[in-house]
């Protein structure tokens, strides 16, 4: 996934919780809410998913393939960490 | 929770989201805008809890509490499909 | 769902958690073996999800159509914590 | 994360999905079982969490260091894929 397609996302992301913001000022049915919330968050799972891809083909292969161990090893634990947080170990 | 912590906290995360897009456009680094994108994430369980709450004590409590089979069969399987999606059924 | 289809499913799992202890001993493919576990969790949710139904179609109703108010805030209170912790607040 | 440990764990979990087929054969309290499956599924996000680290130090590593593109391709599109499982995009 390309930054811009990353930013457009985003940008649609924000508007869809500005719009459950009003949803919650015009006092909407509550499963309503929850049911756009959910949706803001399988839309931020898609931009998370993009660019942890990135990162793989980018900086995590540049310092795999680098002389740096510490480096390597700084690369691989964020990937565990960031997966480790999505799976809520 | 009150209407108003809601709103409190979705506007605290459309902030949130600007951020996270301001993270993008001055390309900053990947694993520091997932870790973002999930602080996000987290906020936005806390608000659907936190609607689901209340609306388990208003909507669903008078539905069950009322006549209508129709009604009460409704607001039970809402529920029960939010939870399946929030765990990804 | 019915508490037989519970047990059946629950049977299911476990026989599925069985194959991914045999896939680990015989030193499977890491990713093979976490795909497998991604799928039991898939099925642990619908079993949740289908518990969940069947306890808000029978002990819900009855704790909130009932004449105790630390009942009925007790049940209201459990769904909100096992939505909670399903949305890993 | 070694290989024994995993093992070790994954046969815990079994273990504690025969108690949760126990629960449900006692009948035991609806929210009791959930609780229970939930917590089957937080060990099993430790396990794969766990799996992921070792792969990532090893299969990985080696496909990013080695000469085959389409290995490299192959690991890296696998990681991205159990994420996105993970996150349920």
């Amino acid at each position: 996934m390309q930054q811009d397609q990353t930013l457009k996302r985003l940008k649609t992301i924000e508007g869809h919780v500005r719009g459950v913001i009003r949803m919650a000022e015009e006092d909407a049915y509550c499963i309503d809410i929850i049911r756009q919330i959910q949706a803001v968050q399988a839309a931020l799972n898609k931009v998370s998913t993009g660019i942890l891809e990135d990162h793989l083909n980018s900086c995590v292969t540049t310092a795999i393939r680098g002389d740096d161990p510490n480096e390597r090893e700084r690369v691989l634990k964020e990937i565990t960490e960031v997966f480790a947080t999505a799976t809520k170990v």
